[in-house]
């Protein structure tokens, strides 16, 4: 084996920090942690720490700061909070710098790794959708590499090895098409809550658990897509494959489509980023297609389903449309699980407020975060008058 | 575009040969043509070579030459034939050498190319599986690269890149199964040599169809993918895929598997040999798989189909034993066309011959033409006691 690798976790109390550090568990000698942060659960983050012998650990709200200076005493480990803290531990150098800190919170930080120029396995959705434009370009500034950590982006990634841009055909998302894929319109209407968030293939919290109902995931993640993989959104396409087995698929100007096939496991994509590009042991059953029989595949259906298409024209439109698409999304599945706007209505809800004008594109992350707070606001407007 | 890259096609009057200048022609300032080949044909050879203003054309059989000779009068294309011509074109300096001249002919041409440390576009079955081990010693030898044709092998290929062989925890073959895959063994006993020339997803030639309905192909294919991709048998395996459109598949150690799909047109592995590591245009369909609706795959049924596993214990052994079962199979096929023996009989006959004994392990290409010569003749001589 060669020497450890260096691994900082931003946002280490996750999902996506918990696989992360699984898998660093498992493989113990290859890696040296430097930073781990949480939001403010000081002891889980203590505990973590002392675990991995991590240089640093950081909460993001300083409030929780003395109980992890307590319980971080005398264990050689600094302790540190508040948000500059969090951006000067995602600076610190290391061979990947895993972002996995959920929302808006997560940007500074993971800006901070990228103008560093580091190697970031990036999981945080808003950095390519509300801030894609500002992040992709500090990563052409810094020259740091981007790893997606979402299995589609992952398995796009995967599939474009060896391989230039300038060949592909067709970028194609797989969707899982959400629980309502077969529920006409009708249906849909009253779908309530407790039926959106049972999702069919991946166990998930409610709001993502939503947007795979109303499939604004697949809308935000082509959304990523497009700022991931510069082929143009006349490229770019989704196709719904209830299995969620293929995680996506590139196409080649030769007739060859590539596809990334793999479980429901966030280790996998997870592992890929980390060990890239070479692999590492993930516990993950092989995959035993015989078992799993067939594979389905099918056209998105935009009319029950419009999320894909507002998100592909916020894409095209660019600027502060992604943003607020995001952000008023989050009002109204928030709204939806609240019992106050009909399913159907989220994306209703998203697009009323995109059609209103929109502001300026954002220049800096501070833009970014005001242009989410003002869609934010116009979002709750938006839904009153129908309550 | 770059300077246009020089390319040799060996066997160009056949199957793949046509293919290969379908493409070339419609990539013609990409490409400068070297030498083209043919047994015979010395009208459509002469049409080639003038059409592609080849350096030389070469008849293996030299019986040809004098007519080969006057169709290219003034021309300014040299005329050649016979095996040491043959071999002297094959080891002209190409970008790439297409090795697609079909069974032992092809051997020499091939090995001379190999030899040279050549870039070779590997159409030739009996290379790799009669010749595997001596061939593959050469390439190790000459560094000469080997860009599988076939569409399996070409799939694998391209999941590889990228990768490292030692990550590869399965290497997944897919099958179509052929026409009778669902036929019982009371069936395929009386299965006809009509029958079984009608594969459902690629148009061939009787031979290589009854190969497909007996599952020789695969099991030939297997042996050619263990000499090609070195993880080792257990790694190896096969898996039946009704439509043909993954062409196969390979499972990494974190649990992530890459497949390739595309149409059955021998064109897209063929550009994705010519063109590598890059890309080229194909005249090919792009994939719709929403129109193709399912994918679908079983464990294969040795007991209805034993020749995989006949195969894989051929690649086990080593040495003569793939050479043997490759031309024990071959007369078994013929006797089966004409009507000596019964379909279930063409595997048992392969694997009678092979069970009776093998000679030592060929160490040199005039030892495979020998074994393979003498595999024949006992296979004749099994099937006499049973007519």
């Amino acid at each position: 084996m060669t020497a450890p690798r260096s691994i900082s976790v931003l946002g280490a109390t996750g999902s996506i920090g918990a696989s992360t550090l699984d898998l660093v568990r498992r493989n113990r000698a290859d890696w040296q942690v430097v930073a781990l942060t949480a939001n403010c659960q000081a002891k889980e983050l203590t505990a973590l720490a002392r675990e991995f012998g991590a240089s640093v650990a950081v909460v993001a709200d300083e409030s929780c700061l003395p109980e992890l200076r307590e319980a971080l005493a005398g264990s050689g480990i600094e302790a540190a909070g508040g948000a500059a803290a969090l951006v000067e531990a995602a600076t610190r150098p290391a061979d990947v710098t895993v972002a996995a800190i959920v929302g808006c919170a997560g940007l500074a930080p993971t800006m901070a790794a990228i103008e560093k120029g580091r190697t970031v396995a990036l999981a945080n959705k808003e950095a390519l959708v509300s801030a894609g434009e500002v992040m992709t370009a500090a990563v052409a500034r810094s020259g740091a590499t981007l790893l997606p950590v979402d299995s589609e982006h992952n398995a796009i990634f995967q599939c474009l090895s060896g391989n230039s841009i300038a060949d592909v055909r067709w970028i194609t998302l797989t969707a899982s098409g959400g629980p309502f894929r077969d529920w006409s319109l009708e249906r849909l209407q009253a779908a309530t809550p407790a039926e959106a968030v049972k999702h069919p293939n991946w166990s998930m919290g409610a709001k993502i658990s939503v947007d795979s109902a109303t499939m604004m995931n697949k809308g935000l993640e082509f959304i990523e897509a497009f700022h991931l993989f510069p082929v143009g959104v006349e490229r770019l396409r989704i196709i719904v494959h209830p299995q969620s087995i293929v995680h996506s698929m590139v196409e080649y100007r030769d007739g060859s489509t590539l596809a990334q096939l793999g479980p429901s496991d966030m280790r996998v994509p997870i592992a890929s980023a980390l060990a890239y590009p070479a692999r590492m042991n993930t516990p993950c059953a092989p995959l035993d297609l015989a078992a799993i029989g067939e594979l389905t595949f099918r056209q998105p259906d935009e009319v029950r389903f419009p999320a894909t298409r507002l998100a592909r024209e916020a894409a095209v439109a660019g600027g502060a449309a992604p943003a607020v698409l995001n952000a008023a999304n989050e009002i109204a599945v928030a709204a939806f699980l609240d019992g106050q706007i009909a399913f159907t209505r989220i994306v209703q809800c998203a697009d009323s407020v995109l059609s209103r004008g929109l502001p300026p594109p954002p220049a800096s992350l501070d833009e970014v975060i005001a242009v989410d707070l003002e869609a934010r606001i116009r979002a709750r407007e938006t839904m009153e008058p129908v309550r």
